[in-house]
């Protein structure tokens, strides 16, 4: 039997999560929220459910949630999004990315990914014969190296896949990375992919700079959405996919024989539940305030955070403590002082280890104190 | 751009459909039930909502959930299935099969695939750069030819995709079709990809012949299942998929990076769910209530049944009424008469037409009351 996907083993979330209930650690690595999710929008579930939403939903997904979610888009980011032509819900952000990749790669194609990069893309590019070409976002701010990119691109570059916020460093995109990327695709037939399940999950007032703003990129890309993550209900694995009319076409093509349609009762659900606006408005100030909690508490480690300007997610550096390997530092401090982290070295397939461990914030205060004093152990 | 699935056009399900809306037919196409689903698998759902059960179950599917589906296979199959390294849980039976598809063919290698067929078969076989070999199942009585199939076997042929209880007809495998399956693939490596996601739906006492009694074929089998349709909630999109722990190791490479994992509450809710063995027992009486008291309302028409011992399904011949083509019959009678079916020959792309359609008897009462109601007026 010849593998499809060879080099896979089993991903680093699940072998620090495994590790962290062996060691019964307080677990800051797979990144899914401790808290209880929105009890209003469960209710709403039960309401779907109860009143028989139980059979297929149509394959690009109930309407009514697709309309609500194109006007989001019109009033968050100013532009059209053609509900019935250009949305298209799935069974989770990743599948969305999945299934995109499926749509556009053939063998011999080449796809730009920065690394740290999250586990599926390269596999997913692997698993379609298409080649990854990897590029490092600088250390430590972990922005993109644009000019490294224009040298990278040959003519069989097919497509460029952008993280924003990114996982696992919290980094986010900004307007000159946009006009570079423009620059640099425009007169090419490249696709761009953009990973965006962090939406409303941004700091400091910053602004997300979806793909969604920008019309004309937008004719080339598919942009990738998630309920679970920014609704704190990741084990519901629903998300949404949004594209040109011409595109999204194929991806429904395959979409219809890959999964066909999602979860009837939570899409009706999030319908009713995004009808008010508060339900993703006030998810930033949210996450931004655990965010700074959990800053405030780590200052007293001897770890030292870099910026996270959005996600679950904060990076850190641990070299006042150890020289070790991230994996061995990672899977020390899991086994010896009781915290699970993720080494972000796990995200790169170069091998690049920048000493940095990956912690994800998006925790009851109570969890982070408990971690945060396990840390403080550390000699 | 060059199209993975040039051909595929809008589903015959999601056609008729919309059709039947737009004339206000009864819609015995779409197989999906009318009537309510289990309450009290509803009511498990909101408790494991409301206990918590809402963030990432583990890739391979909730522990508990498989750990009493194989049970249920020691019970009804008596066959030993390690639920750790044999069971997937999966977000229904189309992404099963296509994701066991994607996880085992290369461009080149040929699938035997019976028509009529589900008609996500042959895209997902093409999708994956590999060449469907049809055969055709033998009119009326939709019985497999395995002479014609030994005849087609080639050194390309990667795969035989069975169905059973077999959707759009009804018709069921016998121990005899087994033992001639395993002459025919035995000293060879060809898989087998068995879709089973009517099990339990089974008439008559008949015995459903799954691969999973067979653990010399499971060696090299993947077979699909579907909570969605055995318990009614087709719109919750959750199924599963035993195969051999060396197979299911590269199913779940793809799995992992495709979908990843599933619907966290409904797979607390059905692990009690199946605690009660009742939730499977009595749903082949169930529905072989309403088959039969289709049946009895049929013979007041022009209609000549074929039979049907499983599934949702039941074919019917209308050459006293008509010798139209079937899809232009089925259209008619959803505009004139109001009552939407599925024709066959949308099943075939060998493009053969039996003049036959499908009705889906998986209605409360009264929907296959007033739909013949409506067939009678047919003169
Ligand atoms: C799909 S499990 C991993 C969850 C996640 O997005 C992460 O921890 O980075
Ligand atoms: C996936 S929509 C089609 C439902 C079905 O299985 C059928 O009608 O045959």
């Amino acid at each position: 039997f010849i593998s499809k996907l060879p080099d896979t083993g089993t991903s680093i979330f699940t072998v620090m999560s495994a590790l962290a209930s062996e060691h019964n650690a307080v677990n800051l690595g797979q990144g899914f929220p401790d808290f209880p999710m929105n009890q209003e929008l469960i209710g709403l579930v039960e309401k779907a459910m109860k009143a028989g939403f139980n059979q297929y939903a149509p394959m690009q997904g109930y309407t009514p949630l697709r309309n609500i979610l194109s006007e989001k888009i019109a009033s968050l980011y100013s532009t059209a999004v053609d509900p019935d032509s250009q949305i298209t819900i799935t069974p989770g952000g990743t599948y969305a990315i999945y299934t995109a990749l499926t749509t556009i790669l053939r063998p011999g194609d080449e796809v730009i990914i920065f690394e740290p990069a999250y586990d599926s893309y390269i596999p997913n590019v692997v698993a379609n014969g298409a080649t990854p070409v990897l590029v490092n976002l600088q250390f430590p701010e972990y922005k993109i190296d644009w000019d490294e990119v224009e040298k990278k691109i040959t003519s069989k570059t097919k497509m460029i896949m952008l993280n924003t916020p990114h996982n696992p460093t919290g980094a986010i995109i900004s307007d000159n990375d946009i006009q570079r990327l423009r620059k640099i695709v425009s007169n090419t037939g490249i696709y761009i992919l953009s990973d965006e399940v962090y939406e409303h999950l941004i700091f400091d007032n910053s602004k997300h700079c979806s793909i969604l703003r920008y019309p004309d990129l937008l004719e080339r890309s598919f942009v990738c959405f998630s309920f679970g993550k920014v609704y704190h209900c990741t084990g519901w694995k629903l998300g949404y996919i949004v594209s040109s009319p011409l595109l999204m076409k194929e991806f429904r093509k395959l979409h219809q024989f890959n999964c066909f349609s999602c979860h009837t009762p939570s899409q009706v659900a999030l319908a009713q539940f995004l009808e008010n606006t508060e339900a993703y408005t006030s998810l930033g100030t949210f996450l931004q305030k655990k965010r700074d909690y959990f800053i405030n508490l780590m200052s007293s480690t001897r770890f030292d955070l870099l910026d996270s300007k959005g996600s679950y997610f904060i990076c850190a550096r641990y070299e006042r403590i150890s020289d070790e390997s991230d994996k061995d530092f990672a899977v020390r401090i899991t086994k010896e002082y009781g915290v699970a982290t993720i080494p972000v070295s796990a995200f790169y397939r170069s091998g690049t280890d920048n000493k940095v461990i990956r912690f994800c914030f998006a925790k009851k205060e109570e969890t982070l104190e408990q971690a945060i004093e396990r840390l403080n152990k550390i000699n």
